[in-house]
């Protein structure tokens, strides 16, 4: 089966909405050692930005509801959360509640077979951070 | 910089939540050429399914509000969109239509330097279609 219509091969990334970009740039410095691969600095102090942690890659936009662009905050939750498998989870975690993550639950053993734990950012993204049991 | 306290690798996938997950994979196997690479089917038909698609790996799931995952649609409104880079954006674009997503604004030359439209799939979720136009 062709990937697309015509075989192209592509990329998937999520872009984040948040309030405070240029805040959040620095969050996820802290708490996932994310760097900075592009940003453009908009009119108003809004940030477009495009990170790169560890193996993946995610953006980051302020909010424009008037695009179709809403943040946790304006929305009162999050449509999508973000997993992050790692062999470390429970140092990942302290990493980021260090850097100001709140926990939902702790890092524990899950009977669907993970380690893992949830945090919300200060920006409304929620984010599990865990590995399979059985590696 | 350390990537995170020990320098563990780690990756990061996003994880959409929608109502009707089941309807949601074969959305994404006609919209995108999705393959599902793991799926559980709870009780009531709900579904936790991880994916690939192109060089990427998403997740999804039924909502549940109980648990702080929520879909588009008890939102009314998404906080995290999709960005696909493919070298062509228009047949991914079209591609996705004839399955069954809607037009926000259709594949256009943008003046911050990508070829790029956007669409809605059927559970509320946004996605980018786009290639920077200097490659």
């Amino acid at each position: 089966m062709p990937l697309t219509a015509n075989n192209a091969k592509f990329m998937i990334a999520p872009m984040l909405s948040v309030r405070n970009g240029a805040q959040a740039i620095e969050f996820y410095q802290r708490a996932l050692g994310a760097q900075v691969r592009f940003r453009v600095d908009g009119e108003g102090g809004s940030v477009v930005a495009e990170l790169s942690a560890g193996d993946s890659v995610f953006w980051l936009a302020d909010e424009s509801p008037e695009h179709q662009n809403f943040s946790p905050e304006s929305l009162g939750g999050s449509s999508v959360r973000m997993v992050v498998t790692t062999d470390d989870p429970d140092g990942m975690f302290q990493q980021a509640v260090a850097a100001g993550a709140t926990i939902v639950w702790p890092v524990e053993d899950q009977p669907y077979g993970w380690r893992v734990g949830r945090i919300a950012d200060p920006f409304g993204h929620h984010w599990e951070i865990g590995r399979p049991l059985s590696k």
